[in-house]
């Protein structure tokens, strides 16, 4: 129905004559004359249509915003004087001769141009209207090539496209599964898969050697910005590999999707032990485009006359750690206040500071409303340790580790961004070393999954589970987890060792875990992988706020989608077919 | 852990030192040597172990099938006489010097060697293991393969790959969903999607422009050989498009898959209206390849002092048709009664025929047992009609066109089979001008979707719906279905005609479709796409019997998965969660 793209018309064009469809993005009359906007995938091109063409102007006249229209022209020249540089196609108009409307439009529930100006549940309602603005059609070509990036790579290093299963069995990572009932088998369910984790190392079983897919995933958890109820991973497995070779194919994938979309050189991806990186940043997700750190003071504080901080430094789970920040003299009463404030969100019962308004004055040139509670050698050693300078201020933490850990941490990267201190556009890493399992109400969780391999033998984790380490690795970027994986357990025995551990009986394992206990004892290989999210993935690198707005049909935060009204009752009869029936209150 | 794949070395590796990592596919002692032939994913090497090697030796010793090692040794040349032609690496085999049992291997629960020797239930069980088989692992190579030509071919014509939900509202393709109660809604429900169908037109209303996806769809349908709970489609949709743009589009899509994949030059893609192809093969996805065509002969028959030919050539909605079997005589009495019994499978009552012996000799020279029941001129007719020879006998279909069609559309397939009739290997066309509605017991169902555009006005749907014809389009390959699409409404009025037709009332379109209606309104573009089933085409394709042969996890006939025992009983702290309860037996 038409020779171009509005939005690749250009001055080498001029002379020719074109044929366009798309919407009318707006619409002026000016001296006698209506000029439209046309838009397309590809953009914008102006349209002019005078009285001399009759017809086409008769109806030119009667179009509105959004209608949909066909139109051909003669593409030709702007004046100098009116050409406009911010637009692609600003150096030319096209000549409106024809115009056919194609489908006339309502007036818009928003206006498309004003981002932000709508709220978001209209803005989900039509969700095709707000997909109209450019800005989010740009993020959905970007995701399409990033996939098409990732897809060729992984082609081009030898794995295979499989598709897993989406109608499975309940699975193990911990999150709550969205389930369905069986018709052919009244009173049992599928679940949708948390991941392929099972599938694709039953592959490895199978002798695929090298597996990717970009597999959808489902997660009934309460929502945060950054979670929707089925997300997206780039998954993948290889078998006869170590971390070094999942590590390497992976950090070369995202170097080259960072290349080939934003030609980006990324720098070097440091390997970072999981203590390192809770001990220096409080996070095993570390910005380290923000160069505050933490710094461990128990010792320090251990004897002085004030429980806030010696019962922590006494604890053998508690932690008190400083955090400098150079230049925070300036911050006032209320920005302090503030951060006291937002510290509390992760359990911080308080925000001690002291600013270092001049280093060679001793005490009188500290000021804190805690200086009083501490020993001398104290704020020494707490000075020099820190290494503050004139004009710097010390955050505390003193609490549980993980508190301390979740609050200075969070805290590092709020002010590095407030007070200007982030270094750099794109900083990753690998996290290694992970533990095996946490520990909570003396019991083991696993840090990963049930199937990453430790990094000792069976006897050594049982003799000491809470020491062991695995062979997971996450790969971080900005603060953001882009990839988890690990080398995982190929051998039955382990696998036993490791349910022991996180107190799953023998029949339980079989019960649930039977299919793979059988299949690591028909021969697997050592194998491994990794999975990306992908949502995430796409949002840091188009620099979205939210997965909301990399996701064509998102749902909300109750997990609902406003467009479909999806869920939606369903009579009875489909209900009885499928054996269930809706719980009544008192159930 | 390997310097190469086993099935990849040649006579050029001759000299080299090489490490292998695999499975034990076979172990044989002889003449003091142990031969190993190593699988993984490319191949089969052998490698044999003297005693010179002692420690290597020894392992040998130990290692039984479907052990997992990883190995050392040099490449060398077999002895001309034992070269083995039918293996790609049979020139050579690998002198073992270093051997490694990464993990040892129960004895296998079935011989990975015979084909189809153990039971379909206990490959199941065991799919890891029935997809080591070299076969298996074919199909998915080329699943993969054929995905990325798709994918290449769509993005080179501009068509961007989106994700539409998979936890969405109740689809209208009219199969059975499956249904996932809501936590946070309780009392509500998502459906999974029979097809993206609607979530794609909104992307055209949104301007997507050119939209596909490999794409995961769901029905609750009691399962056939080639039905799965699950399967896939390659979806895509375009805007401002007419028929010959999607089919075009789509064909050179299906010719360049062919031709990449399996080096074949399709032949032309003939277009054949619905009618036509009822009419001349009793079906609307004909084999081209059998060169076997029924004939209309109502006319004939319809005074016949036969109820049986005269009650359904009276009957406006019955069918008589013939159907000539070039050198058909030589079919035994037998051989008749197969037919007849194969035919009632599709409500035939009986299978009339008539062989003609001897063309010249008249009446003497036909056999069949209805002849006494026929005027001359109807036999004269149907000779002629036919256009039999001698040699050829003449099958007989009469009852309702449903009936008839099936019957002799099926037959056709079968005898053109079994007397080695196919021509050619590849027979595609189109078939198009499909009806718009189905009529049955006064209620219209959509033959595609209710979405299709017909290819009259609304008035002339209103005034005729049983003679409207829709702008739809079904690609056909040797009688299956491989895609089919349509040009869609996307006018809101005509989709209020269209579901008026259909018996939907205007309160039920604002309650399911109400969104779709809404889109419409807002300028939505002409619009039209096509959905190919992959799992089909692969199977086509691999040249395999079922598409269990190319889904990696598949259920069976009763939608369960025999290997993680899916669907399972759920403890009902989960149940209570998404509130829904197992119904009883007498609620």
């Amino acid at each position: 129905m038409r020779s171009h793209y509005c939005g690749d018309l250009r001055a080498s064009h001029d002379g020719e004559t074109v044929e366009l469809c798309g919407w009318v993005h707006r619409r002026r009359d000016h001296g006698g004359v209506i000029f439209l906007d046309l838009r397309d995938r590809n953009g914008l091109v102006q349209v002019v249509f005078d009285p001399d063409t009759e017809e086409a102007f008769a109806r030119a006249d009667k179009v509105r915003s959004e209608y949909v229209v066909r139109l051909s022209g003669r593409v030709r020249m702007r004046d100098e004087a009116v050409r406009n540089a911010k637009m692609a196609t600003g150096d030319i108009e096209v000549l409106g001769k024809e115009l056919t409307i194609l489908n006339e439009a309502a007036t818009p529930p928003f206006e498309l141009d004003e981002h932000g100006g709508a709220g978001e549940e209209v803005r989900l309602k039509y969700r095709y209207m707000d997909l109209r603005r450019p800005d989010m059609l740009r993020n959905f070509q970007f995701r399409s090539r990033l996939t098409h990036v990732v897809r060729a790579f992984l082609e081009g290093q030898g794995f295979m496209d499989v598709e897993t299963p989406i109608l499975t069995r309940a699975t193990p990572e911990g999150a709550r599964d969205y389930l369905v009932p069986s018709r052919t088998h009244a009173g049992s369910f599928f679940a949708l898969p948390q991941s392929p984790q099972l599938f694709k190392q039953l592959l490895m079983v199978a002798g695929f050697d090298r597996y990717y897919q970009i597999a959808k995933c489902f997660r009934d958890e309460d929502l945060r910005a950054d979670r929707q109820p089925e997300f997206t991973q780039i998954d993948l497995e290889a078998s006869f590999v170590e971390e070094e070779d999942i590590m390497g194919i992976t950090e070369n994938m995202v170097r080259s999707v960072f290349k080939e979309l934003l030609d980006v050189q990324l720098p070097e991806f440091p390997r970072m032990p999981f203590s390192e990186a809770m001990r220096r940043f409080g996070s095993d997700k570390p910005d380290l485009r923000i160069p505050l750190e933490l710094v461990d003071i128990a010792d320090l504080l251990a004897n002085v006359d004030f429980k806030v901080f010696s019962g922590p430094a006494n604890d053998p789970k508690g932690r008190v750690a400083a955090m400098k920040v150079p230049g925070g003299c300036k911050l006032s009463r209320k920005d302090i206040d503030g951060y006291t404030k937002y510290v509390s969100i992760y359990g911080a019962k308080g925000l001690a500071y002291i600013k270092v308004n001049d280093l060679e004055a001793g005490a009188e040139g500290l000021q804190s409303p805690i200086l009083k509670f501490l020993t001398e050698d104290a704020i020494e050693g707490i000075l020099s340790r820190t290494g503050a300078q004139t004009g710097d201020l010390i955050f505390f933490g003193a609490d549980k580790a993980k508190i301390v850990n979740e609050a200075l941490g969070a805290l590092r990267v709020k002010v590095g961004h407030d007070m200007g201190l982030v270094e750099g556009d794109w900083a990753p890493l690998w996290v290694v070393d992970f533990p095996m399992f946490e520990e909570e109400d003396g019991q083991y969780y696993a840090l990963h999954h049930p199937f990453t391999m430790p990094s000792c033998s069976p006897e050594e984790l049982k003799s000491n589970p809470e020491g062991a380490l695995s062979r997971a690795y996450d790969m971080v970027l900005n603060g953001t987890e882009l990839g988890g994986g690990s080398i995982r357990i190929h051998n039955p025995a382990m696998q036993r060792t490791v349910f022991e551990a996180l107190g799953i009986s023998d029949e339980e394992a079989e019960e649930k875990f039977g299919f793979l206990l059988d299949a690591l004892k028909y021969g697997a290989p050592p194998h491994g992988g990794l999975a990306f999210g992908l949502d995430r993935m796409v949002m840091l690198m188009t620099g979205c706020d939210s997965i909301r707005d990399v996701i064509a049909f998102p749902k909300t935060q109750t997990a609902a989608c406003m467009m479909t009204n999806a869920p939606s009752p369903v009579d009875n009869k489909q209900l009885r077919e499928v054996g269930v029936q809706v719980r009544k209150e008192d159930d």
